[in-house]
């Protein structure tokens, strides 16, 4: 009765021997065949929950659980503390993944869930954008220069032909560091340039927001005139209060949730009457000649995290580390020969 | 950044260095303690949640949360597979543990919750036998014989003089090889006997149920006459419409929820109105002069399991390995040294 443990040596190998390119391209393949596949009879997402604070930072802990009903569960426990990496060097958005066996309660595995949620985030992303903006997307917006845009505009290029790419950053240094950390994706130094937010929507074809705008203080841009095509990956949202787009935007958009449920209480469907929020992306997908006039018109995708997509991304991860004979394998549950006694091994007694 | 693992051939370890009855004593004192200066403003727990599936067996998966506010945040993921003996030689409790810190989100440690879980049960009961029960309680009863019932009498030998124990479980050789899994404790073989449900429950001064009774088929004793003093541990009972006791018996005893939220939803109190219901653990521990003629009527403890206790057995396992030097660290979590930068470290493409 192992767990396999999938730690961060073990996340640099993998990506090392796959390549960021092709976990990428395979990460919006799996997302696209799943979301497709979607059956709910077959999967059990309940809404996230978890502990919110204001002691000892803003922050919260919290635990997406998503169970391949018959087979296993998977939780996420993801920590969001947005002052991570001014007071701690370390990044907002800390996670772990582990996977259960529903025959027996089993640990199965245990893994990093940061790099994991970066890549399934980025992948949502350019799957929604696949959908929803323009085929010929060609200028990228970036409102949030973190983490999470570097594997924004990496899958974003996986699907898009990209020639220009703006960004805004509320922290200079962020901004300006931005370029060196998506360098690996091949763009020419020009092709990426700082902008301001009214610029990045009014001359962008898809456009990003993912900031740690704090409760309250959005939205990150204002609604100026944007291009009549407009799609926009709303991911920053994903706080009760937290949002990051103009409410009269949003009202003239289509805007898609990625989890409904979870949309309405923390992402920037929380501006919208139900009657405002279109179909979610998981029937977009089933449906894609329904909706494909929307690739013509301003489209929102309210991403917040759907733990769904983590059951998928771990599946992969745990596939790739079986194929490619990475991480170890841990006894970790104490379990007794004989079932009935807890204390079968401890011998010896003080 | 490293996660503090503590693993299976940890916790032997530990228990052997440690001894068990040191442990359980360790356990007993420190769970009381907590729960008489237990303060809510201080401690954040939510009723636990989780999947509960007929599919592909009867069981759970559940997340047990508990946050000390302002310093970590603890989760228990418990499985409850009642097959397991049989099916996969494997106990019906399997679980793991752990603590996350709120001011970052980091995994701080993962331990084994399944010694664990038996360990704190046990504590539990005997804290609550020791404010209900008569002190000079010598006959202990146990309904179900499984692996709960090792620390429950293990923990109760610790509180009591034990003179005699009553043993039944509806599998006659989990009840023949009980006295065997206990003798540890130290009792001659004739003091340990099998004996039906109702002899144990008029004979004994405590009785402690700790069964895999189904959904619905309870109770798993008649309502004969007791000793006046009787008090149950009404451990078994944590899932929507199990119960063990009668509710003839609950209601004419004083039942003293361990985690009342949790209670009135799957423990024996979901048989009882609110007016039924008696003061908490926590409340009978910073009063006990106000309970103290309790020791002499009939008592219920409604023992569900409280993820504070769970957060209180994780804080001792933690000091324990830490001054023995036991289990290891590794760094789960993939961070890189630029926190905005996910692929840091990946420098090879494919």
């Amino acid at each position: 009765m192992k767990t396999k443990i999938i730690d961060a040596a073990a996340i640099r190998q993998l990506v090392r021997k796959v390549g960021r390119d092709r976990l990428m391209d395979e990460m919006i393949d799996r997302l696209t065949a799943s979301f497709r596949n979607f059956d709910s009879a077959k999967t059990d997402v309940p809404a996230r929950d978890g502990f919110k604070y204001s002691q000892p930072t803003v922050g919260l802990v919290e635990w997406m659980p998503s169970m391949n009903v018959g087979s296993n569960a998977t939780i996420k426990v993801v920590g969001y503390h947005p002052r991570n990496p001014e007071d701690h060097g370390l990044p907002t958005i800390i996670s772990t993944v582990s996977r259960y066996d529903t025959h027996t309660g089993h640990l199965v595995g245990l893994m990093d869930g940061t790099l994991l949620t970066a890549l399934r985030t980025g992948a949502a992303s350019a799957v929604a954008s696949r959908m929803l903006a323009s085929g010929d997307a060609a200028t990228i917006g970036l409102i949030g220069c973190g983490a999470q845009a570097v594997t924004q505009l990496h899958a974003l290029s996986r699907v898009f032909k990209i020639d220009r790419v703006l960004v805004y950053d509320i922290d200079r240094a962020t901004m300006d560091s931005f370029y060196q950390r998506v360098s690996f994706i091949g763009l020419d130094s020009r092709q990426v340039r700082g902008a301001t937010p009214s610029e990045i929507v009014s001359e962008s074809d898809v456009t990003t927001t993912a900031t740690s705008v704090e409760v309250g203080a959005g939205p990150v841009f204002d609604d100026v005139e944007p291009r009549p095509w407009l799609h926009v990956n709303a991911v920053g949202s994903d706080f009760p209060g937290k949002t990051e787009i103009p409410d009269s935007f949003l009202k003239r958009s289509f805007v898609c949730p990625e989890f409904l449920e979870q949309a309405i209480n923390e992402g920037e469907c929380q501006q919208l009457t139900s009657c405002e929020i279109g179909a979610s992306l998981v029937e977009v997908l089933k449906a894609p000649d329904d909706f494909k006039q929307l690739k013509e018109q301003l489209t929102v995708f309210d991403s917040t995290g759907w733990a769904f997509e983590d059951q998928i991304a771990m599946d992969m991860i745990l596939e790739l580390a079986h194929d490619l004979n990475i991480g170890h394998s841990v006894a970790v549950e104490c379990i007794e020969s004989d079932p009935k006694n807890p204390y079968h091994s401890h011998t010896a007694e003080s």
